[in-house]
């Protein structure tokens, strides 16, 4: 009795051709972190429940998947923050502060599998985290880092929308709302979704009057470039020491994004984001693709003081951000922003005429050994089959070899694009095709 | 309340200077494939486990990780190979054959966990699967590969054993044994770890008569070069029509692992190995190092006539090879073979003399523009403490600058191997460093 193969709904599964591009994305990424520095870490898929639900609650707790293996209550990890955290606790004495790292996995959450909602995903995560403090120009260098990033990844303009929870939460206390801060900022967060009258609207029935109300919606949609934003923060000669510093802050990390030569049109200080964890104590920043409304965030992240409270007493701040390479491949290729180009890694393929196969992996070892990726076709059909299989997996050339070949030592090299066919020796061969 | 930190036993946790050493050998590995046009896929962790589970049965039911999530009964896959096959019969229309395709990934097997053995661990395998036949080059081919990638990885002498499973099977239905194959191969199977004694003792304890006994141990002990061993086959004139296939088999994957230029003290063919898994139809291989004896095998593979006949009726038959990279990386540190080198990815950290961080950033751009992975150290600590750093990570070039730097636009370099202090210019470091 034959099983119905089948991927489970939420699960990405790509054929080779866009796994190659995925795969593309992926090299880029490792790139770029390691050319700053960072470390690889690779932890577990599974770990004890205990490790991976020490904080968290409510949606996470529905979402985890965990099971028993004998006596163990275990999970599939649902982040790498939380994983991350439990390392740093683990290894500390192992670990050299400032700690660089950055980590590629998949994670888990059990949601309802929706268009570009994914059960299964690639998360990538980098945190410099620091032995008791952290330099806040760390929140700068890791913003460019993405900005450098998603140049490299040539997707089309985006922007880095970025702020400081001080700068919210000092506002908050200086209007007297520090007991509604959660709320209000809860509120906030969903602004592009439902727009800034209906913000207006709960932040009311919250119990909040008019003129705070309004107030608030004044303040955080202040805009215009970093300086100007920062100009208009101090102008408001607001009394409270957070707010100060959380503004000394912005103005520091967008002086250094300068310096990391940030081109300005790429981020911007918007006083509405405030993410949505409520472990990031300062610096936070989202980015989202200019042209696209829809597309969802490219990446976001922030300053946290206490990475690992749930398994140690130490302090460890730090500064990280996150993305979700899965959702944002989807996103990209459902959006035709970017499209799978290639569907084979080999770049000729070696066709044998007769059965005497020994030059053909005489030259294919050859090409190897110079990087050329190189495959054989070995299987007994006729020679209209064997090009489909070329046009199929679109390789760009082909090289023949048959009884002539072998008796002049040449080969017949064809260009699958132009059609072209021409005989080569050896080296010619090699040169051409390096 | 804190939690413990801590990691399950048998997953493999490992600290960033192994986890830079683990990913050169990833890299090398998918290197190697993708040089011979293997394409990659990367089914998920999670399948249902009906699928997972339409074949297997004993070991595997017991240690596979199964568990439910809504009405889904969901499993972690125990290895590559049932989700290729489940792949191969799901998009048979989108993959055009024959199929090259290379997976690396996590695979879950809860067995008890003892040293070297993983219950998470990195598995990866090539195979090459064709739609209702395969040339039998690609046994010689699929070998080949093995063989270079593990001189790249330069890790010692070793030895490809092969053999095919008709020569075995030809032989015991010769000796009129087909219907005790089986478990006589289990017990040939054994003769690394029990001897050759025990093996004959075992199999005289299934019935079968000594002369017949001590026949298969003298077979299975023919030794010699491939020649060699191929002569001394043929000249027992053992009139078998699949023994006599096998035997052309052996004869024609050795004539082509010569012309791949294996080295012929890298391979032999070895009569004692039939692999455990029944599925394996025709050639099969095992590598093992040289020079230690107890160092578990480096890979093993074979030839298969029906990959996915648990979800489709096409023929689809294949040749491939996998790895345990998890184990296989253990075995390397633990047996001294490799050793960590790199406690950094950066090749060199800029440290700022005073408080000017401009540029430290605008050098530290320039490098990363030319591919110099490059660390800035933002920290307000003693000089001794950053050094004491740069000394920890091994970083080998630290950028020292201060007012002087400044002042006349010149750069300090220092050699942390040497202690060796120079001033350079822009152009002059950058050509250092690169």
């Amino acid at each position: 009795m034959k099983v119905e193969p089948k991927t489970l709904p939420g699960f990405m599964e790509l054929l080779p051709k866009d796994q190659i591009l995925f795969n593309q994305y992926m090299d880029i990424i490792k790139e770029v972190y390691e050319q700053y520095g960072f470390l690889p870490i690779d932890t577990p898929n599974i770990e004890l429940s205990e490790i991976l639900l020490a904080k968290a609650g409510g949606e996470t707790e529905k979402q985890i998947y965990r099971f028993k293996k004998g006596d163990n209550d275990l999970a599939l990890r649902f982040d790498l923050t939380v994983p991350t955290a439990k390392f740093v606790a683990m290894y500390y004495n192992d670990i050299k502060f400032p700690f660089k790292r950055y980590q590629i996995g998949r994670v888990y959450r059990g949601e309802k599998p929706q268009q570009g909602r994914f059960r299964e995903f690639y998360q990538t995560d980098i945190d410099i985290i620091g032995d008791g403090e952290l330099s806040i120009i760390n929140d700068a260098e890791i913003q460019s880092i993405m900005y450098v990033l998603f140049k490299k990844m040539n997707i089309g303009k985006f922007t880095i929308h970025m702020n400081n929870r001080k700068v919210l939460n000092g506002y908050m206390s200086y209007l007297e709302l520090s007991d509604k801060s959660v709320e209000i900022l809860r509120i906030i967060d969903k602004i592009n979704k439902i727009g800034i009258q209906e913000v207006e609207n709960e932040i009311i029935e919250l119990g909040i009057d008019k003129d705070k109300a309004s107030s608030i919606l004044k303040f955080i949609t202040i805009n215009g470039n970093c300086k100007s934003v920062i100009d208009q923060l101090k102008k408001l000669q607001i009394d409270n020491e957070m707010f100060i510093e959380g503004v000394n802050e912005l103005e520091t990390v967008a002086k250094y994004m300068n310096a990391f030569n940030v081109d300005e049109g790429y981020y911007c200080i918007d006083l509405k984001i405030s993410r949505g964890l409520d472990y990031y104590t300062g610096t936070v920043f989202e980015a989202y693709l200019d042209d696209y409304e829809d597309f969802p965030s490219l990446f976001g992240g922030g300053r946290y003081e206490n990475l690992a409270q749930n398994y140690t007493d130490r302090k460890l701040p730090g500064v990280g951000v996150g993305m979700g390479i899965t959702r944002l491949f989807y996103a990209l290729q459902k959006f035709g922003i970017i499209k799978a180009e290639k569907k084979s890694i080999a770049k000729v393929l070696v066709m044998c005429m007769n059965d005497e196969y020994e030059k053909c992996i005489y030259i294919s070892n050859k090409l190897i050994e110079k990087n050329i990726p190189t495959q054989i076709y070995y299987e007994d059909k006729k020679i209209k089959a064997k090009f489909k299989y070329v046009d199929n997996l679109e390789i760009p050339y082909v090289i023949l070899i048959g009884e002539d070949e072998i008796k002049n030592n040449v080969y017949t090299l064809r260009d699958m694009k132009t059609g072209e066919q021409i005989s080569l020796n050896e080296d010619a061969l090699i040169e051409k095709l390096v």
